[in-house]
């Protein structure tokens, strides 16, 4: 999506240990007209999927989730990075390590917010290792329910994370796809 | 917000420990189209105030101030609970005591995304003894910036957060009141 990679271009910053700050517009600081934007993208490469939900992981993926699932007029639910109070024990759940903080994370959703008969399309911001995305996945196919796809707003091609989940049969879309931030110049897939 | 209230009734689950489970259709789980609604009230409320970004915490707020962002067409940003590794030093923060909990978190957003000329509205899913509420205000006024009010989704009246918050002048709006929760039994604020 030109107007995505325009504006990782104009906006992003590139800091130490790989990572691509794009606080400004993006995660932190969430420029809306964009994000309708973004989510209109989205809703044109799944319309025909028969997506029933849209599936994040709190909380940078919430916003973009959020706008998408307006988009398609279904319900969002995320997962959390720990069980919490007011959570059931009846839980659908994935172990994700997460090379950020260096740890494993337990991820729940409450069991009765996928059901079987669900067909879900994952959102989230980022994919790179895709240890998150592989966890949403095996907590969609857990609960029996169909995977429409994947949808992110920025792919790290080169950590490989996107093409393995690929490799399985599993639709991926990024909407900037990032090949190389060699020397904190940003250059995308073609 | 009527509509609002009579899902509650509907679907929202008191728990034991003063807990309202709305998960369902409000915060583990998106009812997209009540969101809309509730966005649409927000604006109705607060589209002449010159508001020019919502504000938010992370996760279960951001939901709600994503859309509600999208339709005043401002940026939303949101305080993370504690510093993470690509926000610089450059930090706007205040100390919230968390009962659910029993710490105090420090709730940051990068300076950068508060400027003194905004005019922020808070938007958050829940308000009750208001210690997250009052640390957002306290980060928007050390940015010289004007609060516009704050606009939250479910309020437990009898803990007493929104009105101390009220007191100070500052504009408070709930979508549901609720009075009490006795015996389970959920009353609304006339």
């Amino acid at each position: 999506m030109r107007k995505l990679e325009e504006r990782i271009l104009e906006d992003g910053i590139v800091l130490p240990g790989d990572v691509l700050k794009v606080g400004a517009f993006l995660n932190q600081q969430v420029d809306t007209g964009l994000l309708a934007d973004m989510a209109e993208e989205v809703f044109a490469l799944f319309s025909g999927c028969g997506v029933t939900k849209i599936l994040t992981i709190e909380s940078s993926g919430l916003p973009f989730a959020t706008a998408v699932a307006m988009r398609f007029g279904v319900p969002m639910t995320f997962a959390k990075k720990h069980a919490s109070a007011n959570m059931t024990d009846d839980v659908l759940s994935a172990e994700v390590f997460s090379y950020t903080h260096g740890k494993t994370f337990r991820i729940v959703v409450g069991s009765e917010y996928i059901r079987k008969n669900d067909c879900v399309l994952i959102a989230d911001d980022f994919l790179a290792n895709g240890n998150a995305l592989k966890g949403l996945i095996s907590i969609v196919e857990s609960a029996g329910a169909k995977v429409a796809g994947a949808a992110v707003q920025i792919e790290k091609c080169y950590q490989g994370g996107g093409d393995a989940v690929r490799k399985t049969g599993i639709r991926v879309e990024s909407l900037a796809a990032i090949a190389s931030m060699d020397g904190g110049r940003i250059r995308f897939r073609d």
